[in-house]
């Protein structure tokens, strides 16, 4: 289970036992501040805890450091290939900066060291199926999940031989079984704190349910001590799926923990739009982990959400609110926000 | 893998090395015939093999053999307590049912048992987490799991005993830890086929990730045969998302395998709106399994999607259209629709 080793990323612990943590990476370019920092705001408000940011030039250094000050989270900056970009990161208060070492020179690679040392900064590396090379898949004999792993090693040779171990390791690719296999591989052979993910997943439930599998596998064993789920759409639907997910594993219980039944031909209401009104009139703050059922029916639904600290099922002529199974209240469909909201506002 | 002996519902082969089959639930009361046809096509144009309905009463024996003679897929009745009802559901063409042995009486399950020996049918049993009683709890001890576990089993013994093995198993419940550990068990105890599922899983995406996050960690250990993503919400959403499971880990592939990336800092187009723009150009009958990518950039975008047998990535003035990496063509924005049409009609 989780990592041997950990690392703090600006008081972030990442590994050894810590929290799996929630990370996601801005989409708004570091040139529109404000418009990043509106971004920040939004993921730490959905759980969000690292946010990487791609800096791809050494001219955006002013914006860079205007973002670390201002954001309510510890930012990781996204280098593709010179090592003195990862340098000016640190320079602008970054604590972590994501690079490929193979990418930066023997020369370039011993000074960004010297720089993550001084600073107290992680480095994370890690492949990525897209960028495999034609020589690293040949070598693997056309296994990608191998492929990826030896990237990492590649990778990870230089840092070790520096005796550089804040390090964070990653192997991602769109496949979900390539990638499981690649962080089977890579949680038994290191110590070091695994970032876990699906890469370009895709959008909408498609999208989610591509990182729900990948992710699902890998954490229902412990594996990953921080997580990306890496959607196309807004970034803070990448932090509430993360969510969704760890939920469904009960490694963390942030939010609401939703139970509605399909409906099926017993259903005595629309089921669909009743969890839609019931959703909507669910206050922020509720405490998390509490679980939110709405039913079909008044038969089975009480019995089957009998674990739910609130619930509701539809009846003839209205519905019944219950609680952990017992009925607590019942009243006509129009009558639903006000009985609900009265429960609500005494303690759950 | 998979269940060591098979089960045939009207030519539907379930277990023994099938592929895993996708499964739904009428929401569309049997009393609505032409409702529950409409539902049934939708379904089945959507993948769905297997489909279930809820039999609540005898008077609806004309209704049930309507749906039987109309239905493109075979149909299971779900019946709750009286085993006459069950025998009427084979009298009226159904091939299988799912019942509770518990529920039926002695006398009346060997009449059952008689009837579908007679049919060739299939009886389903199966232990849900909200039906589980106070004393098979206590026996476990509390352990909702070994709960459901021995719930299975209390329904199996007499069918076990008349020597019926035309059965399918399921153990579910709306915990996803509780359902694996429940049918990790089932499937190295029982030779039977599973069906597996996480009930009440809720709507939307939340519902989405929940179901592919429990079945993503049963499949991937070939554990279930035969599944349902039970949502709160359209009933060919179900079928689609258990495709989505189930080409998020190459078991099955039906549809179109969709990458797409976050987009980042780096990205050259609005990835979204680009990906909802291909998404509808898309049309009907392309092959299953085909990779389609909508990358963000043409720096990264053909390379990290080198697998893809279409894709598009971002640049400054438009696109340009890639297969397996290489370019087949580039445009501007406003010829996407002509390009990708053109693209499309010769051979992929």
């Amino acid at each position: 289970m989780s990592s041997v080793k950990s690392v703090n990323i600006g008081g972030l612990k990442i590994g050894g036992g810590a929290p799996v943590r929630v990370e996601s990476m801005l989409k708004t370019p570091l040139e529109d501040v404000a418009g990043c920092v509106l971004e920040l705001d939004g993921l730490a408000r959905a759980g969000c805890e690292l946010v990487r940011v791609a800096f791809p030039r050494e001219g955006l250094r002013g914006e860079l450091r205007q973002l670390v000050t201002k954001s309510p989270i510890p930012i990781m900056a996204d280098i593709h290939f010179n090592h003195r970009f990862a340098i000016a990161a640190l320079d602008c208060g970054c604590r972590s900066v994501r690079i490929n070492p193979g990418n930066m020179g023997t020369r370039g690679l011993a000074e960004l060291i010297s720089a993550a040392r001084a600073n107290g900064a992680v480095i994370r590396i890690g492949s990525n199926g897209g960028s495999l090379s034609a020589a690293q898949l040949e070598s693997a004999d056309g296994d990608r999940a191998a492929a990826l792993v030896a990237a990492v090693e590649e990778q990870l040779l230089p840092l070790a031989s520096a005796g550089f171990e804040d390090v964070v390791i990653s192997a991602k690719s769109s496949s979900v079984p390539q990638t499981t296999r690649a962080n089977f591989i890579l949680s038994q052979r290191y110590p070091f704190p695994l970032h876990v993910g699906i890469t370009e997943a895709g959008q909408g439930v498609g999208g989610a349910v591509k990182s729900a599998v990948g992710l699902g596998i890998l954490l229902s064993q412990g594996i990953g001590d921080t997580m990306r789920v890496s959607l196309t759409g807004a970034s803070k639907d990448e932090a509430e799926t993360a969510y969704s997910i760890l939920r469904a594993l009960g490694v963390r219980n942030k939010g609401i923990n939703f139970v509605s039944c399909p409906g099926c031909g017993r259903r005595r209401i629309d089921v669909e739009r009743m969890a839609g009104r019931v959703k909507a009139l669910l206050p922020d703050g509720l405490p998390d982990g509490l679980t939110v059922a709405v039913m079909g029916c008044e038969v089975n639904g009480p019995k089957e959400a009998a674990e739910a600290d609130i619930g509701l099922a539809g009846t003839q002529n209205g519905f019944v609110l219950f609680k952990k199974g017992k009925t607590v209240a019942t009243g006509g469909e129009d009558t639903l926000e006000e009985t609900l909201k009265t429960f609500l506002a005494a303690p759950v």
